[in-house]
């Protein structure tokens, strides 16, 4: 979304700006909705990105009231995707699941819901007799984003709401998402309008590509550019590769380029901090909170 | 290197054709030069490519003679790169350790060294006082290695040496290599001659890109095409993400798809099967000779 927020009103030389600081509920996962709404106002955040589960766990009306009841923004709802099964039933069961991924953002409040897009068959599919060839065909999963995304695109605008295509990085191009780009998320939201189709820059994964600065502002000057959502890539790599998220400026991306580059493309929306990290989850929450808005205010806001 | 090779006089119906096939050493870790040549050639392989630390414990121009006395080719010479260093000193030691390399390659009889080209100096460095931001710095990373490359070209053209630009995938490139794709690896070489500046295909490395059919057709079309090298990619990653190649086959990556593209780009040189995986490297070196020709015939061969 694109929310040209104002300088908080207190902010002066030693009060930090966290006026476009929203909290991922991913980064505090031990908290419920409720608590991660709570703990963001406490915090001074004006926004948080929400995650399916903490919604399903509040029920999905109760949280629109809780986060319009404090004043919160929601920044995005993570998240639609897991399109790229190659049998009927896990088609439907896509769509089906993404149209009520739809409704859910529509009635938060938020016009982003972040697709992550599904990785092969062969390593997501259900627990079938092996078929060689077949299911790593790694270019036929991805038309069959290209297809499902189309067929989401009426529903999605009925509703207002705009399918955020996700890069992932290229380690979870097996099992998680055959977009891995930037560049190929662009060409794929080509055919459609810029207010139903946008893309995410999320750091951790795209902070490698040497296309990176050319399609930020691509994604700019399309008007597809939907989200920003911030942590580091840690190493050595957790056994879990989903989990080596850190926060900024404890692993090897450089924030002040990439928060520039994505400044003068012309975003103007909330930065989302969305970090998975078993030792950050096992912390508390307001601590989590509090690192993350000095790790902002240190490398991200100033390059804003 | 561009070799046509002859079916072999023996290949019939039942006898795989591994007239193509080159064992890189790396593949047969507990094996020393000598003792990987022999396994090749009672394989009935007609090449190796070699690592550097297997020819210098068995000295250089030993190396070269039980080769040439083998009659086998040296399809590559792993490796050179690391140019990322961003002190004098650093700078000047890589830039002398690769025209060993490249003396060594031409001494060997092999006209392709592979080129890792390093990581970030924050992930790389000496151990110093960390450095925010600076070298944390990708893109002047790049820029370091360009100009490096530069420096090297005259004296790997004056021996007749190829340096073989090799993306990584992204997950070293805080470590390992700032080059991730083929693309980019073409870009860089645009402003030297195809026979001094050429790109290697790893699969492991470029399976995921969405870029890659036409960045390897343009590879052929530059005639910068200058190593195939196979291996899979396996799941879960191994702790030690290097460790995760496995036998084709055994992981997520098309074969016959990347290799077919490989061969419409005019390919017709050796293809190398370079894996590190520690299970592997605990089987006895015939066995894993025996299986990677299997898998080559099985998976590779059919669409060269």
């Amino acid at each position: 979304m694109t929310v040209t927020a104002p300088v908080a009103e207190t902010a002066g030389a030693a009060v930090p700006d966290l006026s476009r600081l929203s909290l991922n509920t991913a980064t505090t996962k031990a908290w419920t909705l409720e608590q991660a709404v709570v703990g963001a106002v406490a915090a001074g955040l004006p926004a948080v990105g929400l995650w399916r589960d903490r919604v399903a766990e509040a029920g999905l009306e109760r949280s629109a009231q809780i986060v319009r009841d404090a004043g919160l923004r929601v920044s995005s709802l993570c998240r639609g995707g897991f399109l790229t099964a190659d049998d009927d039933a896990g088609r439907s069961a896509a769509l089906e699941d993404n149209r009520a991924a739809i409704v859910e953002a529509a009635t938060l409040g938020t016009s982003e819901v972040i697709m992550v897009v599904g990785g092969l068959p062969a390593a997501t599919g259900p627990n079938r007799p092996p078929r060689p060839g077949g299911d790593k065909d790694l270019v036929a999963a991805r038309g069959r984003v290209a297809d499902r995304i189309g067929e989401l695109v009426p529903f999605a605008a009925e509703h207002g709401v705009r399918l955020v295509l996700e890069p992932l990085h290229p380690i979870f191009a097996a099992d998680r998402a055959v977009l891995s780009t930037l560049g190929q998320c662009l060409d794929m939201a080509a055919p459609y309008p810029a207010e139903t189709v946008g893309v995410v820059v999320d750091t951790y994964h795209v902070w490698w590509d040497p296309q990176l600065q050319e399609q930020i502002a691509r994604a700019g000057r399309e008007g597809r550019l939907a989200s920003y959502q911030v942590c580091d890539w840690n190493q050595p790599i957790a056994a879990d590769p989903l989990l080596s998220r850190g926060f900024m400026g404890d692993g090897f991306i450089d924030f002040p380029t990439i928060t520039r580059w994505v400044a003068e493309a012309g975003y103007t929306g909330d930065v989302e901090v969305e970090i998975f990290n078993q030792e950050i989850w096992d912390a508390p929450g307001n601590q989590t909170v509090a690192t993350m808005a000095e790790r902002y205010t240190e490398l991200v806001r100033p390059y804003l």
